[in-house]
């Protein structure tokens, strides 16, 4: 049970809010002798932080990280990794007309009906900001499957659709990647999305989009039957970041739509290899790892956070209407791709140890 | 951390296999002084059982519950609740043929793989039939929700779209879900489901299925931000689901194509009441509920046991093909119905004694 | 968060009441692929079982263990293993005039006012009975750490005080625990508890006891620092069994008698093998094994049901007087023996999974 | 599952090393709108902090705490509080003779067998520094506390035996305890203990104490059945601090020699209080609180870094002896009751907040 803390054995838990002095997180369980530096975790925190396009919030955040426990001489001890991050360009004057107002889409009137207190500077707690955090804790459990599973393992993600326009999936190429602001793996899809994302945040609006996360070199028998599923874990832990409305594993919702032998992924034996003819069940069949590629989409609502003039109500149970200025993401699912990296990081390297205690391998 | 227990206060660990001699589960931490009988928890055992029509596995199966402990005098007692249900038409011999063959879409290779050993007979752990567990402890769950909060709380799940076929989720109707052997909440679609589904079933084939959770009444301020967020919790649930591939909270997938203006749910005051004039959000904000619906639909992908033969390898190593003959639903995804509502239920209850104890209402 | 579950990642959940149908637990997170009886588990429980010699109480119950799930031709498959012991004389006549009234030293009142409910037969939940379930767990975790460690891997426990005669704990000898009634590890006290127990009994009083219980085999390292520390758990498992009031790790209580030089145990190195001279510690230091035998006692109170008159108080406030009929043992330390060695299996298979996830050892 | 987490739904994590740049906590579940300051918590760590006295360690930390997020204009707002202290007086230097011996009654030999590393500068995360940590959650928790129950609601423990010095518990003042250095309840002991601890330091030796907490105000019905026992979570909350060896409840290991009318607590009614005429059940019955004072004791052994030469082998394998000069307490008892206090304060609140979720009081 933890409100605030993410896995199993391998565990994470977060603290800080958007416009507080700082933000961090704790890792714990660990392996012990892993090499870690700062930068491996900064090098994540960068594909992150905010300003770095004209797509982006021009918050400017350095995301500069420190390690303050659980390593020694350059490695890590077994003992809890504290990481913190100081918050630099907290403005918190921009958040002081909108107060009593709350924000459509926002969690504005949740925080507040439940807690009966809102930390409203930023969004405080709500705020994307947190996901730095995780995006540190992922690059700790990246090292750890790189030194335990070798550099064949790989997490590598992308968005394949930006409001309306999707790209082709079929000609998705890592290396086009980070070549471009959007994260995305089709490099001739780049000018479109670049003139469509203009044209929306001109117009005071906001666009939503998929993003697909996609691990390879994942050892057969990740996971567990039932309430340990593989799929379960990844789906819990997507839908644990910001403005996440819907997840699929491999042919997800679109699955519905098939029948059992379009859908059922053929097996045959190539010498000493098994192969599966496609792979529709991305990567997992009855909740725990093939050995096939693990493939994970997932949308990401349009920011909010809109120049447009939206109705709403102030906590004093009057309509009014609010316009939100602040420096705010065109479309916050950009920004998602090394988050839902760093959550299936996570994920697969709990599950690794996980399978590691009860299955000795 | 528990590979066969879900929930965090108001918790249920599931036991058993498809063609041992029983299943069951022990559900934990359920409130004291609630009236339960075994036959309100049969009720929803009985929508979930097979054999009901022709559209579902012909397995006899009565589900016949029995309670061990955790009741005295017609009441929960605050300790717990042991449920079990014999099986009776546990055929091994159906299996004999396929045990050394992987099915395809079956998690026969991840679990001999992980386990080094597996019980192949109907699955074993792997099979469906442990969801009838779950459906019990769910019916616990809401008879706690009816208790609490009232007869204004309701969960209720149909079917929107059948393999290839969708319904006008506009004309849901809760009078027609449970008039049709579809759980087709939209009375104008039986007839084409069922000329559908008979083709699919005497080709040899299957198909997928979406189905859609609501539940209502549901108070303001249920849920928790970042690693607690309420539709975490759910898309955990869901996709803890047999066969379950995709799992959206309102607009799920479709959020990605909406603009900013289009997807945030305005906000109005009406006297006391304050009114969201949309529910793309499905009831949730920052993983809190609103007081709206909350709204959730996942995908179950086509039954993989099929006539069809399909390419496979066998635990030897040998290419072969496999025709699984048992008795098997051509669309699996209808007997989910109930145990989405479950689940819900079981999240729902899990979130509101969590709301006591964090902020004590 | 589980009030009815034991454990980590080796866990068990019991259920039951005294005088209900009957009692069991589901172990979940066992390793696959170990051999497993149903004699295995009943020949522990049949050291804990009532009615054994006329030392301990008089309900006659077999004990008798069914296995419902978890095995597949005689193998464990790493899937849940629910276990079942029916219960068969409960006469729940016997407690029909106490049903109203607080018996002193009984949660008869905790019970009451926490969850507005009790099932006063035998106690109900409150009784000692559940603790064959956990007998049974640990009978599984001592199969699965013998077929890891060895053989020489073993846990055993004994009587080393019955009420105010202690035995000499240096004449500890493990062939004499089994051939008297009282667990004593030293045979020259045997005929003096005899004796001391039957005037106990005569007078109608009863008496406590403290039970030593000690693992020798267990490999360095298991545990973890601060909050998952070994002797943690280990008292935890420890107080969690009814009637235990105290607890000790090695010098325990005594250590705060000593003074530093006497009471850190000085290593030297013999050839290849590091050495304690001494045990204070009872084998574990920082929360982690050291190799040495762990060694750990617990005080069991005297039985609170006793015939002679007890001032009390009745469910409606009036003063009242009560004196406990039933069968009851006059020193349920006696029969904690078996209970105290479950516990300790379950907790060392638990570190023992928990080391191997994170340190792979 | 947690390594450096206590605590079910009030859950805190530490983190920290003795000569790293700072250690610190994050406190998560903490109830919203409860007023602290971080002078509330400084108050309590001044308690705990090195050299207040001659008789304990002389290093040099103000133990200055931050408060990092989780409050909004002085009130908790739900989300986590997180905690740092920076480490001033880290002399690493005084460690380099000794980092490649074990230290006899130190962690020194498990770490490094359990991790194959281990920081050896001031003990790591061995330390008792990190107690400090669990000193301010605990100060959280008690605000917590008393903001619910009320001013009624208070833990106070004291030093009841200072190596082979018991004073009289019976004499027991409140307001002797904050008096002299050695959180003696009775002042009569006061000189003597002095005496004592000063021919104890000068003979380059240390020792061991017994302390005692005591909670008062505590309602009934906190706690829960088997595997949340309250004593059973308070034991283990004890056994998690430094040297600890063992815990009593009530009368404890004693009540092994007491007779059942000896030992169970009458109970009469005057007018509408329910009395108990004695308390050896140390306030908790079953695992619940009935509402009288709960009373747990626990050993802390001696100082195990102390002057005198012991006998130990290094890292190499190699016999070699060591006198460990540091800044030692003689008695690392007396600074070990703030930390039981703190940590009793935790366990109880998560109880009452646990009581709350299933019981709705």
């Amino acid at each position: 049970m933890s409100f605030n803390t993410f896995g199993k054995i391998f565990r994470f838990t977060t603290w800080g809010e958007s416009h507080g002095p700082a933000i961090g997180c704790v890792v714990d369980g660990c392996p012990p002798n892993i090499n870690i530096k700062e930068q491996d975790i900064q090098i994540e925190l960068n594909k992150r932080k905010p300003g770095q396009s004209k797509f982006t919030s021009q918050r400017k955040e350095d995301d500069k990280v420190q390690i303050l426990s659980g390593l020694f001489e350059g490695k890590t001890t077994g003992t809890p990794i504290s990481l913190i991050i100081y918050n630099k360009d907290a403005r918190s004057r921009d958040y002081e007309t909108i107060k009593n107002k709350f924000r459509p889409g926002h969690a504005d009137f949740t925080y507040l009906k439940k807690y009966g207190i809102r930390d409203y500077r930023g969004g405080g707690r709500q705020s994307a900001r947190e996901t730095a955090s995780r995006v540190a804790a992922g690059a700790i459990a990246k090292k750890v499957l790189e030194s335990k599973i070798g550099k064949k393992f790989k997490v590598i993600g992308a968005v394949t659709q930006l409001g309306i326009i999707g790209c082709d999936v079929k000609k998705w190429n890592d290396q086009n990647i980070r070549k471009n602001p959007f994260f995305c793996p089709d490099k001739s899809f780049v000018k479109l999305w670049k003139k469509y994302l203009l044209s929306i945040r001109k117009s005071g609006s906001s666009c939503g989009a998929i993003i697909e996360i996609r691990a390879r070199g994942v050892p057969v028998g990740l996971g567990a039957p039932i309430y340990s599923k593989l799929d379960m874990d990844i789906a819990s832990a997507m839908m644990s970041i910001n403005a996440v409305k819907g997840v699929n594993i491999g042919s997800g919702m679109s699955s519905a739509q098939l029948t059992g032998e379009q859908n059922s992924d053929e097996i045959s034996q190539k010498g000493k290899k098994l192969k599966f003819h496609s792979n529709n069940a991305g990567g997992i069949l009855g909740g725990i790892s093939t050995g096939q590629e693990i493939v994970v989409s997932f949308a990401v609502k349009p920011t909010s956070s809109i120049l447009k003039s939206r109705k709403t109500v102030d906590k004093f149970g009057k309509n009014t209407s609010i316009s939100v200025k602040g420096r705010h993401d065109p479309c916050v699912g950009i920004r998602a791709v090394p988050i839902g990296e760093a959550m299936l990081n996570c994920v697969l390297l709990d599950h690794y140890l996980l399978n590691k205690a009860q299955c000795g391998k």
